[in-house]
């Protein structure tokens, strides 16, 4: 991991244009110093916000210069006029940086159904683009978060090419509407390795797939679903692409710095007291186990359970029998931490589950569910479900 | 409707074995004077409980004489021991009714993994089938209970044949861990109509799935979840069978009461404060609409908000386009009540969202989305989400 929180040919900036209320920041630009390779991943809901439509179009050339986000307003369910808006603020801010507003990519977060503000946002397009430095990672990670505690940045270094440094740095927002379904929540990817867009594309749906998608705060999957990757190539190495150990050292890195993002996520999810990692083994599929773990990882009686750290294990194995996964109830064990609570499908007595509650306790801890149906294995990162959710969510209009 | 309690050739019973420790009511039988007519339909949950996997396989014959139920124990996830005490039970109790075992069908409801003292149960057998009468309906409705705040009972009447009136009692219980598929909780359906077992289980399906199967207290699915149906023949009416004007009467009936228990259980639900009808119109079909109901019935983000009484018809729409259906965003229109918070996709304004307000103060109504792709209807009835629920849940071993 590195220190630096800057990347080679990126800069950033943020601030508060007036869409949020409360003066926070809410307007925010990350802008390669060039067009550069550009890959992403949209939201599997059907309804899709206004810049999520516009940004899809966009990034089919393979090529963006810059990534326009604000939060305070998700500019989704909002007509023609949510359209208009995504285009003519992205039309500003590209004049601005004298590029094409084509190579604007937006993403936007907050409220459904509220009109977009354009006029504050272009109004401010010229302090925006004149905000925009190396070190303003903290300023942008700030400016995308709505019920977020905190920004979610990570980054890891790797060696590629036979000892050339790449960066990768990663940014996200969370808390709530967070199912991902192929893609999730705002997260940005940004590389200095040199690639091809079909190659960073390739990594980032591998590595959204092996961490973003297998998280949920809510089991509800947004309108505004976005992964945005650049890749600036100013790194002195070979272009990465193919299959071959840099390929795969990449998306592994790429992978640990979404994985750090997603932890954050479910973190912050809304109201949450414990994040707790569901493994299941022993499934006749990797599909399956992440089927079974999605299940187990959406029940709202396991995730109150949790919040009532009560092993409840009966809730998890019901959860489990829903997932439409052919697997004998008799085979299936079930552990907190080390503690096993049920052995073949029963109880395993009273001491199990005393040990169990000393593992609930802790902030974060693993849920193991053995099916004995197979060899496979999936996962998911869940939360509890307490009272802060509902607080948070009876009143904040999201 | 009939005020009658009583229906003609069946008896009922509940009494306190101490199964729960707090002395409530805990074991119920409901006997037929005979072996007549039965059936039923079981979770499609693969984790079976013990009782579940014994009356699937006995009601296959098509007759049975009577119906073993306790609660405070689900007998669910209890291995080779549970299977026996769902055996041992039913046996004791059909030598005190002088039947045969098989005759006997037994349910169980209560936390899951906990063995079933199958003693308490033999050792009250006696008593139990001495107090069974015609009039007994209320202390069985009591004796299923887990965490109901009350009893479930329905009636109708019809008249068959040229006048002959039959009737239709049905008996449920809640309230969490229901998110039917197929079959739901504890339900009893008795009629003194006549009919051969295969029209009896074809009027148990149909109603059953315009039913149970369109509600969802917390889209869990139960172990547990069973509904039997009996038919004592003692009516002076013509056999019901086909699809006739009788037959489509009785089902009409029979709906009526799953509908009318149904409703029960959804405003028993753990926590629930609103109970709102889902209903979902312009669909490509009628499956469709079902799906895109069942999604917004089940979203955590659109429960919190009914809680909060807020029209967040963002919520609802994000959570229709996570039903894998197809339709036109643009399209959508959502009302609360007669109020339209949304049409053509975008926001009608404040002063519809005000009215929705008032909509939403009421402990019952309706939300209708009308989605613009198709003529078919689909509805679901859910409740909303507060803190009741998580206080239920965090402590109550279900």
């Amino acid at each position: 991991m590195s220190d630096d929180s800057s990347i080679d040919g990126f800069r950033f900036a943020g601030l508060a244009s007036g869409i949020k209320f409360d003066g926070a920041l809410d307007l925010g630009l990350i802008a390669a110093d060039e067009p550069v390779a550009t890959a992403a991943v949209f939201t599997q809901n059907r309804v899709r916000a206004a810049p999520v439509e516009l940004a899809a179009g966009r990034v089919e050339r393979g090529r963006a210069q810059a990534l326009l986000v604000n939060s305070g307003c998700a500019n989704a369910c909002t007509g023609k006029a949510g359209d208009d808006a995504a285009r003519s603020t992205t039309a500003v801010v590209a004049r601005e940086l004298r590029s094409d507003a084509a190579l604007v990519l937006p993403a936007s977060t907050g409220p459904i159904g509220v009109p977009l503000p354009a006029e504050r946002i272009e109004s401010r397009a010229t302090e925006l683009v004149d905000a925009l430095r190396p070190e303003g990672v903290d300023d942008f990670a700030q400016a995308i978060l709505t019920t977020d505690k905190g920004p979610k940045v990570a980054r890891r270094t790797l060696s590629v090419g036979g000892g050339v440094e790449v960066k990768i740095l990663g940014i996200a927002k969370g808390a709530g509407m967070i199912h991902p379904q192929l893609a999730t929540t705002l997260g940005f990817v940004l590389t200095d390795a040199p690639m091809h867009s079909s190659f960073l594309t390739r990594a980032l749906r591998t590595a959204t797939d092996r961490t973003f998608n297998c998280l949920s705060v809510d089991g509800d999957t947004s309108t505004n679903d976005v992964v945005f990757a650049m890749a600036s190539g100013r790194a002195e190495a070979e272009s990465i692409h193919g299959s071959d150990r840099d390929a795969r050292t990449f998306i592994d890195a790429m992978t640990a710095v979404l994985n750090e993002l997603g932890t954050m996520i479910v973190e912050d999810g809304e109201g949450t007291t414990h994040v707790v990692e569901v493994r299941v083994s022993e499934a006749p599929s990797e599909a399956a186990a992440r089927l079974v773990a999605g299940r187990i990882a959406t029940s709202m009686l396991v995730k109150t359970a949790l919040f009532g750290r009560d092993p409840n294990w009966g809730r998890i194995v019901a959860a489990a029998g829903t997932a439409g996964v052919a697997f004998d109830p008799k085979k299936i064990e079930v552990r907190f931490g080390d503690a096993i609570v049920a052995r073949k499908g029963v109880g395993a007595g009273r001491a199990a589950e005393a040990q169990a509650r000393e593992v609930m306790s802790e902030p974060r801890y693993a849920i193991e569910v053995r099916l004995g149906a197979g060899q496979a294995k999936g996962h998911y990162l869940m939360c509890d479900l307490g009272h802060a959710y509902v607080d948070v969510n009876a009143s904040y209009r999201s």
